[in-house]
């Protein structure tokens, strides 16, 4: 066993959409473990959205990363060495790795993964972080009822297809927005979507709203928010009276640094306030790292339906960790299919 | 008794803030209440903001008036004729009679007023529908906690004074924006507000904001919004992590026509919706006729205190119904100090 790791720290803060040029992989000693810490070796990072929110030092709920510091992110791996009683080589666990190919955290800040049951990358996707995030946005904030509309879009994403399959099963009319061809495919004939538009068909707002009208020929009575920009805007002239909107998200925005220009946000506030106002609607943000007491009841809902199948698990696996950056641009701009994954090792 | 009555009717819409040649005074026979319904003489009727919602014919949650209707508002005044069981002349009764010197409503839709407690002009105000207003949007919506600060503005209104009062007595610091040193000091000396500052001494959202961060040194845990505009851009930078905000009206707004041009509202959609993600805030929008089911329970909480004093009453009484429409504009233009109300005769 070689005693060299690799990881990938932010060499510069982006302007706007990162490049490569932001990202530098740096090879460094394997550190070794403390007292009540656990040595990874990490098999699977995860990518997702919220790390572009890291890489701005804007006042935001998370601290960002440092100029030369490793980025963060979760992953799964083995243990490779121990100095706790609650973990021993050969374990798998899940972590705050960072983008690394080891990591060393407290054993109290790790989960114990059952190698019996699903592959372990479930753990970054459909029962990690990002289905507990739709599970319980749309659970607590969503208050879905069988009979009404929900809207989500990313709706292949690893967060819309949890929101979609779900409310799906209670009853609710689903529609999704997805971006391309292939997307609406597996977005309608595997996470069983009862309608699905391609954003990229619509020129603006307005275009896409005309097609979400007819998508949802009784409004739309909760909205998923996960990516602002045109489908906010697009979205909340249709929203029904009491409607929900959780806010886990707005990917549209991340690149678009103080998110004050406006420039690829037309829409002013007073429109957005007017139809909170006039449709009475319920608007919560939330982060779900504030939420992990629920993540037990969450896994005893959801890995069954994944394990029987009724609710699909879709992953895009990028391998190597040096090619998690061109991974995580793809990410940002939608080309991964499902939950984007890297393979470290 | 003449046998003519009075009304004021929309002559034509506003575009922006309304003008005389919007309203026009007509004289009618006073109608004949036909099989459980009751006429009423109204002496005193309400001016509210929201009536300028109902002069546009944009969609919202209330019909507009239509050119040459009676425009809308309650009323109290005395029953005069009865064809209902529950009511005979000489009763004293609160209902929507709309700007006019008498009424007919069907007797469901009339409340009786206790002739024995308070001045009948309390059903307008402070135990009415502002005041309800007020009481419902802070405690379903704001959930206000001791030790929290609370920012309301249009702080000597009848709604922000209410919020601010009920605020004040559950251990909150409370905060008023108000129109003018009077208000202020209104604000302060007779409702008990720990601070409130005059929008008018800042220039823009920002010379205010800074202000609002000295008067709230612990951030904003509740903004009741009725105001939108300069102060709302002021106040979402400020919330606190999970901070609350009702939303109940946007008076700022109401003379903005469509609300998308941004004139008025520099505030691009973006900048609210991260704060409502990175602040995981909860907005509620609330128009109170879809809540009098908890208007029997807001009595018996608040009347008590109005009787006691410890909610103070302050109004502000227009003579005649022909001027009417002048101190409705002049509520527009915040000219009025504590509730708005006509005598009617």
């Amino acid at each position: 066993m070689s005693d060299q790791m690799q990881k990938i720290v932010l060499a510069s803060r982006p302007t706007g959409a990162p490049t490569s040029e932001n990202f530098r992989l740096e090879t460094d000693a394997i550190p070794q473990p403390g007292e009540g810490e656990v040595l990874v070796k990490v098999h699977y990072m995860s990518l997702d959205p919220y790390m572009r929110g890291r890489m701005d030092d804007a006042k935001s709920y998370a601290a960002p990363v440092p100029i030369g510091g490793t980025m963060e992110g979760g992953g799964v791996g083995e243990v490779i060495a121990s100095n706790s009683d609650h973990f021993k080589p050969g374990d798998l666990a899940f972590g705050m790795f960072g983008w690394a190919s080891h990591g060393i955290q407290p054993a109290k800040m790790l989960r114990k993964l059952d190698a019996g049951g699903m592959p372990i990358t479930t753990a970054l996707g459909v029962l990690g972080m990002p289905g507990f995030t739709g599970w319980h946005g749309l659970m607590e904030y969503g208050r879905p009822k069988a009979g009404e509309t929900l809207v989500v879009a990313a709706a292949t994403g690893p967060v819309g297809s949890m929101v979609g399959q779900l409310a799906k099963s209670l009853g609710l009319r689903t529609v999704g927005i997805a971006g391309g061809a292939d997307k609406v495919k597996l977005a309608k004939e595997t996470f069983g979507f009862d309608e699905c538009l391609d954003h990229r068909a619509y020129v603006d707002a307005k275009a896409l709203r005309a097609a979400l009208k007819e998508a949802c020929p009784k409004g739309i009575d909760i909205y998923f928010e996960n990516v602002g920009g045109k489908v906010l805007e697009a979205v909340i002239p249709l929203m029904n009276p009491f409607g929900r909107i959780p806010v886990c998200g707005m990917i549209a925005w991340y690149n678009a640094g103080n998110l004050g220009s406006g420039a690829d946000a037309p829409m002013p506030a007073p429109a957005i306030w007017r139809n909170v106002l006039v449709n009475f609607l319920s608007v919560n943000g939330f982060i779900i790292s504030n939420h992990w007491d629920r993540f037990p009841e969450f896994l005893q809902d959801a890995a069954p339906k994944v394990i029987s199948g009724d609710i699909k698990v879709v992953e895009d696996i990028a391998e190597g960790l040096e090619n998690a950056p061109d991974a995580f641009m793809g990410l940002l701009q939608g080309k991964n299919v499902g939950k984007q994954i890297v393979k470290v090792a």
